[in-house]
Formats: structure tokens, C-alpha cells, sequence
């Protein structure tokens, strides 16, 4: 499972990994927020309503959930489980919030940190083109300073200095070969 | 543990039971927010800055945390561990998305859902006097929705029909009688 401080990357790492590592399943999250264009069900997210989100929370169909800014992410239980019985490696990426509730529903998982290389890069990814306000941008760097100190919690830290590097040092962590593209 | 969705009335009936059962000692809990008129360091929170809060992530030393609208809360472990180990009788009231962390964290603990008496009673309490916009309502309906079905992953429920009865019920569920008021 991959997580980390918001703005740190961790999307593109695992875009990365997809493209090296074609043979690693990565989980399709739930989600009830709006598609966005470009955005296909069942290979983005699974675009569905509070009463399906609602549904799959009464069932425990969902191996992590958490809420943002009013919309739900979780990770459905089956398809996860069916990939790690068929032998499968399989890759999770979570929002912190959600990160923690792993290591209860799924306590084999290694659980890893992305890190930036610092925290002036976070900042400068964070401030971003500085259209923002100051007091959003202000409040979005005191909410990543809490982020960076999850990273003890954590059973393993990948530091993003470049998304080819830490793609690389995360299929490493789940014991396959860097260069393994079959 | 007393858990339940935004508006089911949980501090409210925790404040019952502080005034009936002066006994249980009820956790106060760490939070980045700046604190509200009357509101008292040490008895409604601890208000600490981002960077204490984040000491305190790094260091293990909460039971849970989770952000609300960029501000953190989190359950200090050391106190309840105390007051556990002292024999006194505790109750955490938590948010739902802290609520999970409890059951590793605290596997002890009896985790207690706080449920409206029905949907149209929590419809009520979340439409209040009718002076926010429709949309921020219906938003609020929809996570509603899936708070509830959060009552699938606890121990008890309790159901918040009258304050009186509510707390009452919690109490017992403690193993407390009802009447003790030492």
C-alpha cells in the first residue's frame, strides 16, 4: 500500500509503476464524487451513489474508507483479495486518512510512505502556480507538516526524488525486480 | 467508545452522562482549531498549534486522529491509559472517522453507535432552522447516508431518542448502574 502527504505524488508514481510494471494490479477505488471528463468507470474509479457507497459500508465490503470534502473513496475488499489468492501482486493507493484502517483489514500489507526529497519541494508543490489564496495555501502547508509526521507509522519510506526512482524503489519493496517487465 | 454521524447528538449526551455520572471521566481531546468563546484549555481541548500536533502523530501518542475541514483532532493515549490502569471508568466521544483507529489502537475498547430514533428525526436535526443553501443540505443528507451504515462496524448501539434514555443506556452498556451517582 502506497500513501502519503497530499501534493507529494503519489498518483504519478503509481502511473509509473503501471507503465514498468504491467503485471502489478493496482485497486480501482469506490468513489461518490462526479466523474471528472476523461474519467472511465471501472478503470478511474467506481462511480457510484451514497446509497451503493452506503450499501458496500453496511456489508464491510470495503477494506478502507474516508471521507473528503464531502465526497467518499474506499477500497472494495473482493477484487483485492481474489488478486492476492490468484498470486498477484497487488498495489494499493491510499489517502492518508484511509491508510491506517489497512493494517486492521489487511494486516499482511506492507505499508509505505512516500516522502518528498524535502520540505521545500513539498511546499513549492503545494503553493503550485500561486493562484490561491494565502490563507488556503497557509492552511494546506500546516495540514502537510501533521501528513510528513505519519510517516512513523509507517513500515517503509519512499523518497520521491524522481517518480522513475521511487516507482523503481516501490516494486522493490514488493519483492519483484525493478527491471521485471514481462 | 461513543460514536455516531455529524448531528445524532453525541456531545450532548455525553454531557448528560458527566452530570449524572461524575465518576466516568469523559477524554479531552487535541486539536489544531483555534477555541470558540468560553471554551477552556485542558477541559473542552487541548489547543496546540500544527507543529505540536504533528509531534504528537510522530511520537504515537494518539489513540486516533482525523482532519475536519483542515483542522486536526486527535485522543492523547497517555491519560486514558492512566485513568484504564487506575480502574476509572472511561468514555471517549469520537468522530466517525476516528472511531475505526479505536478498535486496533484500543482493541478493549466496546465500540457504542449513537443512532437518531429515524432518518427523518436526523433529517431534522441536519436541516436545523432552513438558512443554509439546498445544496450544502443535500450534501450533508447524502453523507448522512453512509454515516449511518457505519452501524454495521460497532460493538452496540445506542439509540439517542430522548437524552435521558440515551445516556442512560450508555451507562449500562459500561457496566455502571444507571442510578449511580457517587
Amino acid at each position: 500500500m502506497l500513501s502519503g502527504p497530499s501534493g507529494v505524488g503519489k498518483s504519478t508514481v503509481v502511473t509509473e509503476v503501471r507503465r514498468t510494471h504491467p503485471e502489478i494490479w493496482v485497486s480501482v477505488s469506490a468513489t461518490t464524487r462526479r466523474p471528472r471528463p476523461g474519467e472511465t468507470h471501472g478503470r478511474n474509479y467506481f462511480f457510484v451513489d451514497h446509497a451503493e457507497f452506503a450499501a458496500m459500508v453496511e456489508r464491510g465490503d470495503l477494506l478502507e474508507y474516508a471521507e473528503f470534502a464531502g465526497n467518499f473513496y474506499g477500497t472494495p475488499r473482493g477484487p483485492v483479495l481474489e488478486r492476492l489468492e490468484a498470486g498477484t501482486p497487488v498495489l494499493l493507493e491510499i489517502e492518508l486518512q484511509g491508510a491506517r484502517q489497512i493494517r486492521a483489514s489487511l494486516p499482511e500489507a506492507l505499508l509505505v510512505f512516500l516522502a518528498p526529497p524535502s520540505w521545500d519541494e513539498l511546499v513549492r508543490r503545494l503553493v503550485g502556480r500561486g493562484t490561491e489564496a494565502a490563507d488556503v495555501i497557509a492552511r494546506r502547508l500546516e495540514t502537510a507538516q501533521v501528513e510528513l509526521a505519519a510517516e512513523s507509522e509507517f513500515d517503509a519510506t519512499v523518497v520521491n526524488a524522481s517518480v522513475e526512482g521511487a516507482a523503481a524503489d516501490l516494486v522493490s519493496l514488493m519483492g519483484l525486480s525493478a527491471s521485471d517487465q514481462r
